[in-house]
């Protein structure tokens, strides 16, 4: 059993073979530049996109876009995590939280996965957890070094393995429902 | 003389009727969502969108984007200068400014033009400037309490009158080419 992940990021299509390598699952990289819109949630991103690539590649198949959502600037930077990290970086994110005490935030994961013109199926993932006021770690990639998840002795994401990171990151639980509903709904369906 | 500006945001179209009335043009205010894709450039944000928008028409329309690019921060926010002051606001910029000795900015307008499916013509409009170090004025919008227009007397944006402004803005001198243009090379055409 495959899935064909579309991405132009090695780092997310890596976690998503591991996740699936765990549930038996096969998961197969294409890598495809495509278009995102600017919207406020990454569910009305990933919709058109992967749309838009499964009209290019007539195969079933999926996107993911996710982000860091910081409760006390408003969400910021949500679905433009990706070009904040570029322009900002994590110094950034911290400058803009100095001096802020509620330091809470989630990173969020959105699959849409579409196998028909009509087909469009959206899984979402999240993870809460902290800011911390400094980075630390080496693992992983983005934000990683200054998220905290909730729960785990105060360990960033950068200082865990990826494994461990799998384990409970809102990308691997988006995974694990887009897998799970995948085994019970398509499985059965003959694929060409 | 007219031409169709289609945005939604209302003062936007306010600056541009008022440059179009100086240069005996009337521009036109077409109310319409559309599109944004996400990309490093105001350019790649505008050429599909006026596309669509055409589509949508059928008309001879243009479309804007413009942008706050400061030079100490990779030019953030850049094209996304409406999600960021929506979640940061000013005070987000300003903290992201704090011991920075390098304050230089510019203010980039990108004006997109369709009158048909082959034909797209860009124009491009920057005002060179500074961020101050606080916010000062009330008029104008967005970024305009924090950016100084250089040789403008240490003034910023938002302590001037529209008309002010529009003398010599982003958004006016990417109109006022748009507009010579458009006399130039459109006016003896026969319109439907």
């Amino acid at each position: 059993m495959t899935l064909r992940f579309v991405t132009g990021n090695e780092n997310k299509f890596e976690e998503a073979r591991k996740i699936g390598e765990s549930m038996g699952i096969e998961v197969e990289h294409e890598d495809l530049k495509y278009e995102e819109i600017q919207a406020d949630t990454l569910e009305e991103v990933v919709k058109p996109s992967v749309q838009e690539v499964y009209e290019i590649i007539e195969e079933p198949c999926f996107v993911e876009d996710a982000g860091l959502f910081i409760n006390c600037i408003n969400g910021f930077p949500g679905p433009y995590s990706s070009y904040v990290f570029k322009t900002l970086g994590n110094e950034g994110i911290l400058k803009l939280m100095k001096d802020k005490s509620d330091r809470t935030a989630e990173f969020r994961s959105v699959i849409g996965f579409c196998d028909s013109d009509e087909n469009l199926e959206i899984f979402r993932g999240r993870v809460k957890g902290e800011i911390l006021k400094e980075e630390r770690g080496k693992e992983g990639f983005g934000y990683d070094p200054i998220f905290s998840p909730k729960g785990i002795e105060n360990k960033t994401f950068a200082e865990m393995s990826v494994e461990k990171k799998n384990s409970f990151s809102h990308r691997s639980s988006a995974i694990e429902k887009f897998v799970k509903w995948y085994k019970r709904n398509k499985k059965a369906e003959v694929r060409d």
